[in-house]
């Protein structure tokens, strides 16, 4: 019996995000980051993930990478990756994502920025939980943006609706690799509760 | 002021290791996820992190990377991740891991194995947490063995203290990248614990 889906959808952004001068930058795709977020978002069913870039270069690289394991000789050999690729979406900008998901769930999403930074007033983990078991009942969807390079740029912290507070490390280190970062917070707050 | 470390290890194990066929193969080093590796070990402050390949031309491959980001010019652009690599050790084998905590700690690890597949008998999360709690005011050190291409061989689960149990997707995928996974596993069984 299939669980009543929780509508957390996720975005990896590469544009705008900083680099690390400060400056606001359109990072590269990482292929590898593309088979790391589909695969975690397959496992704790989040319905689509979208690739947020501009550069059109990057984006017919990205589909090509998504077809090749989609539809051709990746999918017969390698079935579950196709399972876990076919919910990315390559999109031109995080409006974009959001428009889609108003399309598909009649609403738009309440969206949560990420940061490596500790800022006051986060959303804390246990909160967005419990926010995310409310909108389950309700299908309320929530865009989750995730930044690749050195975060996502100030603009988009500012018209987040909440940012979720960073993943502490022990002694204050706080460089994980964006693919960790998002597994590990899905773990948090979709992830099954009884392992603690 | 710095807490109590906690006495876990890990080791990244190329060889014994199944391919997609269930044979036994060694296999090849991934770059990102060696760096994806020290990054998380650093946020929880694992103490080392083993490279487990017996083929001279991986090590020379590994030990080649890690000279450029804890030595060369990459230490000097990004000293985060000179933090970070430098806590890995390129070894032979998990035996050759096994001596060098043990000549580090003055006694044997207990073993843990990984697997993503639910093994009946598992050691849960929770119980992994709360066995390394008590480790860390002994000193009694453990060593988490996580298996790249197809899973650790039989005989490393067959010989380890205790297999963890996996991280149950939804559903029933069990195919997160091994990169995810060590950062999933890290946060569940030594991450700070308020988040839930």
């Amino acid at each position: 019996m299939y669980k009543k889906a929780i509508p957390l959808y996720v975005a990896l952004v590469h544009y705008p995000v900083l680099n690390r001068r400060g400056e606001t930058i359109a990072s590269a795709i990482t292929n590898l980051d593309l088979h790391d977020l589909a695969r975690a978002a397959r496992t704790y069913e989040v319905p689509a993930c979208f690739i947020v870039t501009p550069l059109k270069d990057q984006q017919v690289l990205a589909n090509r990478l998504l077809s090749h394991w989609c539809e051709g000789i990746g999918k017969e050999l390698h079935s579950d990756r196709e399972e876990a690729l076919k919910r990315l979406r390559v999109v031109d900008s995080i409006e974009v994502a959001k428009s889609e998901i108003q399309a598909n769930c009649g609403r738009a999403p309440a969206v949560w920025a990420t940061s490596a930074r500790e800022l006051s007033g986060a959303l804390r983990h246990r909160q967005a939980r419990q926010w995310l078991a409310e909108a389950t009942e309700t299908a309320s969807p929530c865009l989750l943006l995730l930044g690749t390079g050195w975060g996502l740029a100030p603009s988009v912290l500012d018209e987040a609706d909440a940012v979720l507070e960073s993943i502490r490390g022990i002694n204050g280190y706080n460089h994980l690799s964006v693919r960790c970062a998002a597994a590990i917070l899905m773990d948090r707050i979709i992830g099954e509760s009884d392992h603690r």
